[in-house]
């Protein structure tokens, strides 16, 4: 019998985790960062009710399949994919990742540990920049859209960066880098040009001609070929996270999404509950005094590469100086996919558990940063064009991760 | 990292569950015949694409919590709980228990052994009457009525006895024995009359004060309430899915009940096809040949006592001669708490993969003898009084598991 403790782990995990969607929601803070807190507070370093064992270690793996298959899903919008929003995200991913690096390196850490901390400084949440934008009624502007568009593809550019590093544990020579590198990008075209057409046909069909009567079957064949896809993934060589998220990519064109969405958001609530809390659980709250400074340079360095990375391929894109610089600091913050790629890292036996709590610190902070600093920019800009609501639900979206 | 191969396994059982639901449909077949047959297929016996390992077992336990917690929810029906309704179900139970016992024994087994094997033969499966009685318009009759209540009072019965008879292998004498029975029925009857009014007040409040505008934390908070009282009911050393399906009789009260039916309905589909296939991935093929014999006594003595034990009764209380025999013959077929009993009699190592599933093989065939004996008695019966829509619902609820 599989050990029943599991039963009472997960209780209190779920309740400490609505304790964080409570105090996040009371801070307007992203939800994250609150689970975050509280799954610290339950773990070895405060509390001690839960520690991080093999079977979390599979919940929070179907968890973070299930969180990027709903990103995937999420991020059905023909407004992201333009160039101005590729060029940003681009290059608002490879100055972090260098800038991270140096750092690493400057601190002393080995050639593998400084390129995974590089990777963890990929990604953007944007969950903090939207709800400053909604606040202050900014959400319709130019800016907020790029910063959305830039952040989704950010999504799959980091996605791609964790797979090519996920080699490099293996030590092998540039040759099969390019080769991953390759793979990589065939497997993003492949499944967003033919995937697409193949996975929306074979659910369609599912849904109009097989199951009619039963909708929910639908559901059940759509995550079987989520956890289809991610395995793809991994068998090729790449990050199985990245096979979800392009599921979703693809699955979001199938007419039956509004099915899937809503099936897909009581799993969303209960397995990024439960991810959160993990990723917490894992942080040794003792790093934060003895990787100081490590980690006031690495948030400095986050902040300060988001900034020229994301910030000056906007203006060169048109944006005037002050949006650039909105947009640079608006998609400064990391969170969900940072943690990602650092709980991959520490499993995978490539980064400590100091580095791990340290990526998670540099993620808060950047957070907290980044609120500060939206609203003073804003202010100085002065005026404030009350958005539009009908655009909310776009952000929420996005929002919602 | 956990293993990969998990998301492969995941998908084939979920692809093979499907094929599994559309077979009983088309057969008019209770849904979990359907998928144990493809999960079979799928185990080690046939094609051998998937085994049974520890985090299938975790899912599958994961998955026997949330069933019984939906047909707790399920259960919220005040014509269960008659005095007609109790006694076929409580005699319905404990002859059957007796007449597996002797089998067992019979055929050489050893005690603990043959009170296990008789403990699986305690629980009716309605599925099958349920699908016969909609088919020919009698599910509005009291014959009906009298089934579906006392197959509730059924599940009840037998996760009691399961509590008791978990007991045994820690050889303990005939006083722990009277005490574990005492705390059974403690146990039931605070969960039934104060844990249902402490349950459905949390609930409640929960969602009214705390959390108004995110229902689905409800939901997380409900699915924390269930592991807990699991886990409650494991240390009290029961049975933990009792814990579970009492959590859901109480939590059926609550007014948000249908919030809390909306999102284990998602859950249910998933975690009930990865529960069945993996029932039937255990299944050894081979012991259909080599207990024949067994399995076909057991099989004869199983719808033999429940004909006596539940038939009876009804005879007693009111119901024609007639009646009763449908009565008794109805509530012949075992299905899902039976699988769950002997499972989790398996990972205890009290019976063994052949015993396992010659019980597997025994429910089978009550299902499909039931369906031709209860089609020939209604027929002989004649007239059919075609029955009032509105009570399908009403046994669509235990139709569904």
């Amino acid at each position: 019998m599989a050990e029943i403790k599991i039963f009472f782990e997960l209780a209190i995990m779920l309740l400490f985790a609505i304790a964080g969607y409570l105090l996040s929601k009371k801070f307007k803070q992203p939800v994250s960062i609150g689970i975050i807190i509280f799954g610290i507070l339950l773990g070895p370093s405060v509390i001690g009710l839960a520690e991080y064992n093999p079977t979390i270690a599979i919940i929070a793996q179907l968890g973070s399949i299930i969180l990027l298959f709903v990103a995937g899903l999420n991020s059905n919008m023909k407004e992201v994919y333009t160039k101005r929003n590729f060029m940003i995200a681009l290059v608002g991913a490879i100055v972090p990742v260098v800038g991270g690096f140096i750092v690493a390196t400057l601190f002393g850490y080995d050639i593998f540990t400084s390129i995974f901390i590089g990777a963890t400084l990929t990604a953007t949440c944007l969950g903090i920049t939207s709800s400053v934008l909604k606040e202050i009624g900014k959400i319709k502007t130019d800016t907020a859209k790029a910063m959305i568009g830039a952040a989704v593809i950010d999504d799959i550019i980091s996605l791609c960066i964790l797979s090519i590093v996920l080699a490099v544990p293996e030590k092998i020579g540039p040759t099969a880098i390019i080769f991953k590198i390759i793979l990589v990008i065939a497997f993003v075209v492949f499944m967003l040009f033919f995937g697409e057409r193949i996975l929306t046909w074979l659910l369609d069909y599912f849904n109009e001609k097989v199951v009619r009567s039963m909708p929910k079957l639908t559901f059940v064949f759509a995550l079987s070929l989520v956890f289809l896809i991610s395995y793809l993934a991994f068998i090729l060589g790449l990050a199985p996270i990245i096979g979800a998220f392009l599921a979703g990519v693809c699955l979001s064109k199938s007419r039956a999404v509004n099915l899937l969405l809503a099936g897909s958001e009581y799993y969303e609530i209960i397995f990024t509950s439960i991810f959160f809390i993990s990723i917490g659980i894992v942080v040794e709250l003792k790093a934060f005094y003895t990787l100081f400074w490590f980690i006031l340079a690495l948030t400095i360095i986050a902040i300060a590469t988001k900034i020229i990375g994301a910030g000056f391929p906007a203006y060169k894109m048109g944006f005037k100086k002050k949006d650039a610089l909105i947009v640079g600091v608006g998609m400064a913050p990391r969170g969900e996919i940072a943690f990602i790629i650092a709980l991959n890292g520490l499993l995978l036996g490539v980064i400590t558990k100091e580095v791990y709590s340290a990526i998670v610190f540099m993620s808060f902070l950047t957070t907290v940063i980044t609120l500060v600093a939206l609203k003073m920019l804003y202010n100085a800009k002065g005026g404030s064009s009350k958005g539009l609501d009908e655009e909310i639900d776009f952000i929420d979206l996005k929002l919602k991760r």
